[in-house]
């Protein structure tokens, strides 16, 4: 689902700061927060914020028309520079305390669906304050303040704060959700392997930034590409944070089985429940037919049709990134936007009785057999707090259990291949076939 | 803010029914309403509606799951084929009735945001399930299939019907809603006068169609450019739809004054209001700043920099679109589709005590002493009821007036460009000098 392309000198080194920081003032309370013991104290940087106009377009502030307990953030500019005492007015002193949302790739299309609909509330609510931080790269940055100008001009009132980097050092910093969304797509003639080393240090050096300066507590969703993997490797990079806070994506294929056995069994979409994707999201992934129910009922007696549900069933969720790419000609961006949505969501509401979601998670102490110290795609229940525990009364048989087990033996053969990224010493690398989601990069 | 390419073909003529619905049975309820006495009856259509799978991929429906109530609609496949008797189910039986909401340049980026939007519930409410009906042209049908398969990998409980078609006579069948994006960009060379031409027989097209067989109180936003010229001959094409019912889309620019503002005030754009976009949607329009409000204060009291106000405003405000492609690459879909979204919900809300937004309206009867007979962008208030009422406590100087005066000469000078598609007789064209605004096709 990698949309974003991040220049390989990224994940190698981080650049000087610009030099138009240089002279700025440190924030205390940033320096105070940062935890990079490794960084000279030189080389300690404030967050970089940047809206659409320079300093020197704004008038002074008019102190008589700003709400009492009004500061202003000396530096940075732009309307969400402004900061207020939400608690000061009216309008806004019922509202929560702001959150802050770190995004990656965040000049990429899935972004430019999925920003907006954190800016509206639609995700978090109509009383959640959010400031976006968003990550880009060299090459993005320009089309990252376009994407902080059409932020502006939306004048969403709960969106306050937004601000633009490249350093996830600077970026990540008290972030409560971490959505990374950027990778590196394969280029002509990249091996699975290869792109697994170039996304997998990316992933690792996000890990080491949201271990030194986020939240202790932030909740993390990779969905770029090999999402389980990367997921794996920020996880072990970040050993300060609980490994159970990482989710890798595999929410739209849970969206997309859902809406084929209700396409099959001639009901709406909203009739089917309890839809667990396993394992990988990859070819090797296993839409689970024996615990999906619809209206209540098991699908296998709702949709008898057998050689359906085993020949083409899976193969139908698999390919519909392909179709769309040949139909639309670009990928499926405002669905995966849509899917991250859910993800967070299936985070922060109570699961409905009985229900479940799909999220690949950290696999150690799983009821299920599965094998430990991997992110796998797992049935999970959420009373809403932003954890989530794993689905009892999940059934299996043979046939499931076979198509488990080979998911399985890809993540535990791509875990190889990046042991250099998670501490665990040399990779050996030998990926069979080519298991890459089609429609995906 | 054309983004879809409509084949020059579309205008001119309508297609013959596609073969394989010749011999599906007439909906004998949409054949009564088909009001189109020149069209034989061999000719009269049901509307096509396409998901993405063939109907023999549907297994017979399981009448034993399915709710109370439930029909399937033999004519149609796909997900959002199955109707369901909303009353009949515990979770949608205090939910509204359906409505129909067609969009034009369905498969342009503008609605790529817009349609996610109005699936979600974000603009018409949590118990306001919609029917999306898509237009496209020839060229785009495959993509329009595209964009109807991630609405339903979306799963969006209030999106019970998506259709899609390319003839508006389909399209627009009892549609509440016609929000018309689309259009012909220019071309190379093409000047203004050609581009009012093409594009003013798509809106004259589109506005027999909507006369026809739309809801006799349906809504129209139009937003394909020149926007309000092709407003007013969309109304003028459609005489048994209240005129009062046309809109020319100018809240992006109403958005982007009231961010200016703040920004250079120094406050959050919420303290902005009042503001209001006066004439067309080109570079003669008039951001007001005499009207505008900051904190409940003129904005003339809290910006003292009346050279700012004067010279620089009105340019950053329409700059901004070409700022963004600058640095974006792409034009401002996602923030054009948010101001559509406030467009929308304005006219369905209550305006708050003392404020009013802008929409391009037909001016005739209006008390600014503006021309009537024109589209023209003016400040409404609306009680929620879809309908508008034009503000009182409007105050004029010498400066607002003559600008006022520029941007009426450049709405009389269009309309005579297109005399011959409102029925005025022979056109007559001379518009002096190219005012679309920057970023804009």
């Amino acid at each position: 689902m990698a949309l974003l392309e991040i220049s390989p000198s990224y994940a190698g080194s981080r650049a000087l700061p610009p030099n138009d920081l240089s002279s700025r003032p440190i924030n205390p309370l940033l320096a105070f927060k940062n935890r990079r013991p490794s960084l000279p104290c030189s080389a300690r940087r404030i967050p970089r914020i940047l809206c659409s106009v320079s300093p020197n377009q704004v008038q002074a502030p008019v102190l008589s028309a700003t709400p009492a307990g009004a500061t202003i953030k000396r530096e940075c500019f732009g309307v969400f520079c402004t900061t207020y005492d939400l608690k000061a007015a009216d309008k806004t002193k019922s509202w929560k305390g702001l959150i802050n949302i770190a995004v990656s790739g965040a000049a990429g299309m899935i972004s430019n669906h999925l920003l907006f609909k954190l800016a509206s509330g639609e995700v978090f609510g109509p009383d959640q304050p959010i400031a976006l931080k968003l990550l880009g790269s060299e090459r993005s940055f320009q089309a990252l303040e376009g994407v902080a100008m059409e932020l502006e001009d939306s004048l969403y009132p709960l969106l306050r704060e937004v601000s633009i980097g490249k350093d996830p050092y600077e970026v990540f910093q008290d972030a409560e959700w971490a959505l990374l969304i950027g990778a590196k797509p394969r280029g002509p003639g990249m091996e699975r392997a290869g792109l697994l080393d170039i996304n997998g240090q990316i992933f690792a050096e996000q890990g080491k930034a949201l271990n030194d300066v986020a939240s202790r507590n932030v909740k993390v969703i990779v969905v770029g590409n090999p999402c389980n993997t990367n997921a794996l490797i920020c996880l072990k990079n970040a050993p300060n944070i609980p490994a159970k806070n990482f989710h890798a994506l595999t929410r739209l294929d849970e969206n997309r089985a859902k809406c084929q056995l209700a396409l099959k069994a001639g009901v709406f979409y909203d009739k089917v429940s309890n839809m667990t994707i396993w394992g990988n999201h990859s070819t090797t992934q296993v839409p689970d037919f024996l615990n999906a129910k619809i209206n209540g009922m098991p699908v296998t007696e709702v949709i008898t049709d057998v050689k359906w549900l085993k020949e083409e069933f899976t193969e139908r969720v698999q390919k519909r990134g392909g179709v769309l790419i040949q139909k639309w000609g670009r990928s499926s961006a405002a669905s995966t936007a849509v899917s991250i949505v859910d993800a967070i969501r299936s985070l922060i509401t109570p699961t409905p009785d009985g229900d479940w979601f799909s999220s690949g998670v950290y696999s150690t102490g799983n009821p299920y057999g599965i094998a430990e110290d991997i992110v796998f795609s797992m049935p999970c229940r959420s009373k809403g707090d932003g954890d989530y525990e794993l689905a009892k009364d999940v059934i299996f048989d043979d046939y499931l259990r076979e198509r488990i087990k080979k998911t399985e033996a890809e993540l535990l053969a791509e875990k190889r291949c990046v042991a250099h990224l998670t501490g665990e010493g040399n990779a050996y690398c030998d990926l069979p076939e080519d298991t890459m989601l089609p429609g995906e990069q």
